[in-house]
């Protein structure tokens, strides 16, 4: 007798042989080869679609015959008949190998597809949501042998698929029966295997899906959300909504201050915080056309206070120390306890927080940017209100947050304001004549190029937002406008009419309307800039001691906010370490790709719960060393390290504006 | 060096050595002695209390010396004073082995104490419920080491108990971090560990307990629920509410056919059965008069139309062919979900439904009749409006249930009425002079005896019940006034003017009041009876069939109505099979026993669903030789079997009244 026939998959390379007519999909199963089915087999689903190679393989070294699979049965030419099998495509629970063969599995036939991601250095994202679908065909009722339905059907995702200890919702048992008898005892159940594997949807007969989730990331301003396709991973939907607990009070802790103020203050904000969600849920819903009934996951990332009030837990002790989170650890539970209107099989899942300043925000910067696999030691800053700082490698990763304050995102500063068209986002100033330029949200002139004017003429120059004020800083450091203490100088002692004095300091001129309304940077400004950002340099400094370095490899910035700041600005402040800029990459909203991927890998949330578990969480609040680094970080860049990095590629002049502000008087030692 | 003392534990007999200085508690637990602790070992809870014994052993070939164990310490002397500790008792967690000892561990100390039951057959329920309390002490939180407060509990739980990856619910993390602080780290968790080990309530500091549970039998005309002390396995209080389904039809298929027949139907039935229970269930807690947050545990018994409308189901299946259950293994639910008003932690076991017609109140039966552990052949019957029929041995156990109507209940009896004060309940009839006595319920006296007018003169004679009708019709039997097929004869051909014609046929006048309202068993009422008893006779031996046999080693009535019939009257009527009269037995309430073992033990609830799983399920319904022995079974006794034992004990006269009645031309065969 010959050999049983070759089949060698691809792009796995997996290979073996197998009896002749064993169905492609069976081969697949054996060999271990990653190819889906809903179905079970039986031509309805078409989901394990494959492509057989003819001709002469020398690379595996097999010639594949014409007739090397069956030819079509009734199931495949009903199939195309009705539905349309592309050209080249066979199904691989029907076509059998007769012969040896080379078979691709296009990316659509595999469960564990990748998600290629845009940026070099991060990994790409497989597929392996915690949801699937199931098609069985039920056994009917037989009084000789009595059993329930939900016994047979039970029966049937076992004998037919293989799926054991199965639970099931118990808000479908009441339609369970129904279901089966429309569907003419054939029905497709929605499988959420997360910790216990569970049906969380029926439908009867057959049901093509596709599922979806929507990943969520809640911020203290902002909520944003992303409805993604949990079968090829594609974001259908984006969309964001101003946080409704705004009105409670801006930052966190005067929401802290509400809850605790004010009885049923928490209860207040944890309802319309939930309300805020589900309403960017159902704009997400809308947006994409999708069934509601097919939206059966969700994922949440948010800071530790946001977490507490929106799962109902009172944030109060959190406003104090020792900071306790009543629970941290990853949640997992139906939608429908967070008061969402989703359907009712639905689930939610909560990553987990790191300590009582770091959220699970941070979490999931930490699983998408992944310090953890990484060799060379990162530094990974989530730039916002209060930011959140990781440091580590494959050796280790530890956390702090760092309480920076709303400055970074226009706030407390006299010209600042949210981003937003018209606000001032990019700044350069002429070292020599001490002229700025700019560019302002919604327009990409300069502002000395022609046309500026009437592009700006809708929106106005409104502002400084957020990027826009680190950018001036920076660039008034580096015209040796303002010194490395963070005084301005005077127009005499810069050389520019641009500085004019207010009170005992000065301010600089970015710009004046024609109808006399200025934008300027002052004192106070660079002073708020100067707080946050040795705040954050503080925090850095801190978790590098602890690691017994004195610098990184490389820093990623991360957050919305992270997206728009300059590097080289970031640096000649002091915002974050003396590193090559070219190692200083933008992660984007990094903590919105992490709910998105512990949305879309199952193991990925087993992954961001030991990562955290393992996480070293340093609190700065009871380390000594941060006031020091604090107030050596309040110089620009620095009046304890050097940055010679930095200092080789970017002027820093050494200048020095002493007089007429209160500390005029003393003299300070400088780096600069 | 002395060898290390032996420890001798009574009553279970274990022993060992153990090193100088072991707290008894420590041995006990080495050496697998079931002592109960709930605060692990810190002195506060008691319920590590040991007797010690002094003196000489022979038995254990011991001496015990007087200070065989270390004296008080500080801790147990302050138990003492503050709480008193029992003469000769010891804390086991404090008293150390010093020198060889017998420990006796009395019975309230144990975990796994056995509830003695009444009945010799029967086994006696070993304790193990799904609830314990844990008392632990709690870390700080330490900024040095964030953590959250959740984790810190189940760190502890885990460091003191050895209790491992328990869940907690959710409903206890909003309030968990004021717990922890009003009972400044200490803390009493309720633990239910059925499936997955849970902790479902928390009191702050040490919580005694006890912990109870409801053990509800919910019948289609009775909801009946025993409250219990899930330490001791005490009821302390019972009651009984009327089924408020009852307005949408007194038996089954008219419920069922109210949900087809009226939109929202089976809701509303759901909402009415549920609001039954809860009122039950808060009678129960006020007649004990305990505190409602202890009450965390239910058990439920009830048939398949219960069943689903309890659980929100719709019965439409269970109304026609072939009877399939939406769901019929045991549930395990909160039993909020259940629109109970109990404790937010409280659980809901629901025993499992055997089959479409075989309900969970049969599989509590089965339970504690338990005839899957009995060696010889026992027949066990739940006689109520449906009977439910179980038969069988160690080698295997079968169920059936067969429509008896409602006729053993009274219903469909001319003169019958429910078992309440003034129904007739016994009767004898004099075989010579075909005079009766009877008795009522609420008087002790027969009707024959002085005093009884007047002891009925409040009650009246208002009726028969079902276990009177039973025994009217088979002493009418014996006394040759109704023959083996069910006829009445006419005065003069039974002798006595009792027997009065009524149409075509004869009643037999039992009662008349001095104003002439008379009590009388009309040829109809016996009709009835022998529809119902050939029904209960024919699933019965349909079982035997199956079984192989022709006969049974015993008998057990079950049901609350089982509980009154008298085994005799049964067999002459030839409800059950022949069988030595003393090897029939009633086990009363056995579906509200099974309720109650499934609610104290937990393995219980295993050892149901694996019993249910095995049984072999009959439809009578689709057996051909159902009807066939129905109709042989309408005879009294039968016309096909012939009763020997029975007849050896009990006369049952060769009567035949075959003229006056609609069936008289024919001549039957008689066996009488």
């Amino acid at each position: 007798m010959a050999q049983d026939p070759l089949v060698i998959f691809t792009p796995s390379g997996k290979r073996g042989r197998v009896p002749a007519g064993t169905p492609v999909l069976d081969a697949a199963r054996q060999l271990g080869v990653d190819l889906d089915s809903v179905c079970g087999g039986r031509g309805k689903c078409s989901k394990c679609q494959v492509a057989p190679g003819y001709g002469q393989f020398s690379k595996h070294g097999v010639t594949v015959a014409p007739d090397a699979l069956s030819a079509w049965n009734e199931v495949e030419a009903r199939y195309d008949r009705i539905r349309g099998l592309k050209e080249g495509r066979r199904l691989g629970c029907q076509a059998q190998i007769l012969k040896d063969v080379v078979i691709d599995v296009p990316a659509e036939s595999q469960v564990h597809k990748q998600v290629v991601r845009k940026r070099a250095e991060v990994r790409d994202i497989v597929l392996s949501p915690t949801l699937s679908l199931a098609y069985v065909e039920v056994a009917e009722p037989d009084m000789h042998h009595p059993s329930s339905d939900l016994d047979r059907l039970l029966g049937a995702l076992k004998a037919q698929l293989d799926l054991e200890t199965l639970e099931i919702d118990r808000h479908l048992l009441p339609g369970l029966q129904k279901v089966l008898r429309k569907g003419n005892w054939a029905v497709t159940a929605a499988i959420h295997d997360d910790d216990t594997p569970t049906i969380v949807a029926l439908w009867p007969d057959f049901f093509e899906g596709p599922l979806y989730g929507v990943a969520v990331d809640l911020g203290s301003t902002t909520i944003a959300g992303h409805l993604v396709n949990l079968v090829t991973g594609e974001v259908l939907a984006s969309s964001g909504l101003m946080n409704p607990q705004i009105r409670f009070g801006e930052d966190l802790m005067s929401r802290v201050s509400y809850a605790m103020m004010n009885e049923g203050g928490a209860d207040e904000m944890t309802r319309v915080v939930r309300e805020g969600v589900d309403r960017l849920i159902g704009e997400l819903v809308a947006e994409a056309g999708i069934d509601g009934d097919s939206l059966l996951d969700l994922s949440f990332v948010m800071n530790p206070v946001m977490h507490h009030l929106f799962l109902g837990l009172d944030p109060y002790e959190l406003g104090q120390a020792p900071f306790a989170l009543a629970v941290g650890s990853a949640q997992r539970m139906m939608a429908r306890e967070l008061a969402l209107s989703v359907a009712p099989g639905a689930r939610a899942y909560v990553l987990p927080l790191i300590a009582g300043h770091v959220g699970a925000d941070a979490a999931a910067v930490a699983l998408s940017e992944a310090p953890h696999r990484s060799d060379d030691l990162v530094l990974v800053v989530d730039v916002g209100t209060n930011a959140e700082i990781l440091l580590g490698d494959t050796q280790g990763v530890m956390a702090c947050s760092s309480p920076t304050g709303p400055a970074f995102e226009g706030a407390q500063i006299s010209s600042g304001q949210r981003a937003a068209p018209g606000a001032i986002e990019r700044v350069e100033i002429d070292p020599e004549t001490k002229e700025p330029r700019f560019k302002v949200i919604g327009c990409d002139l300069w502002s000395t190029e022609e046309g500026f004017t009437e592009a700006v003429a809708q929106t106005g120059i409104t502002g400084i937002c957020g990027s826009g004020i680190i950018e001036v800083v920076a660039e008034m450091r580096m015209a040796g406008i303002v010194d490395a203490g963070g005084l301005i100088g005077s127009a005499e002692a810069v050389g520019t009419p641009r500085c004019i004095p207010e009170g005992r300091t000065h301010s600089y001129l970015l710009w004046e309307d024609p109808d006399g309304r200025k934008i300027t940077v002052t004192n106070g400004d660079v002073r708020a800039i100067q707080m946050a950002k040795a705040a954050l340099y503080a925090g850095a400094r801190l978790l590098m001691d602890k690691r017994g370095v004195d610098t990184v490899d490389r820093v990623v910035l991360a957050g919305a906010f992270g997206a728009h700041i300059s590097p080289k600005h970031a640096m000649v402040l002091g915002m974050i370490p003396d590193c090559p800029l070219e190692k200083v990459t933008s992660a984007g909203n990094a903590a919105g790709t992490g709910a998105r991927i512990a949305l879309l890998n199952r193991e990925a949330r087993r992954e961001v719960e030991g990562l955290v578990r393992g996480i070293e969480k340093i609190e700065t609040a009871v380390e000594p060393r941060f006031q020091e680094h604090f107030v050596a970080a309040t110089a620009m860049p620095n009046a304890a390290d050097p940055f010679p990095l930095l200092r080789a590629v970017v002027p820093l002049p050494d200048v020095e504006f002493n007089a007429g502000t209160p500390e005029g008087g003393r003299r300070r030692r400088r780096r600069g």
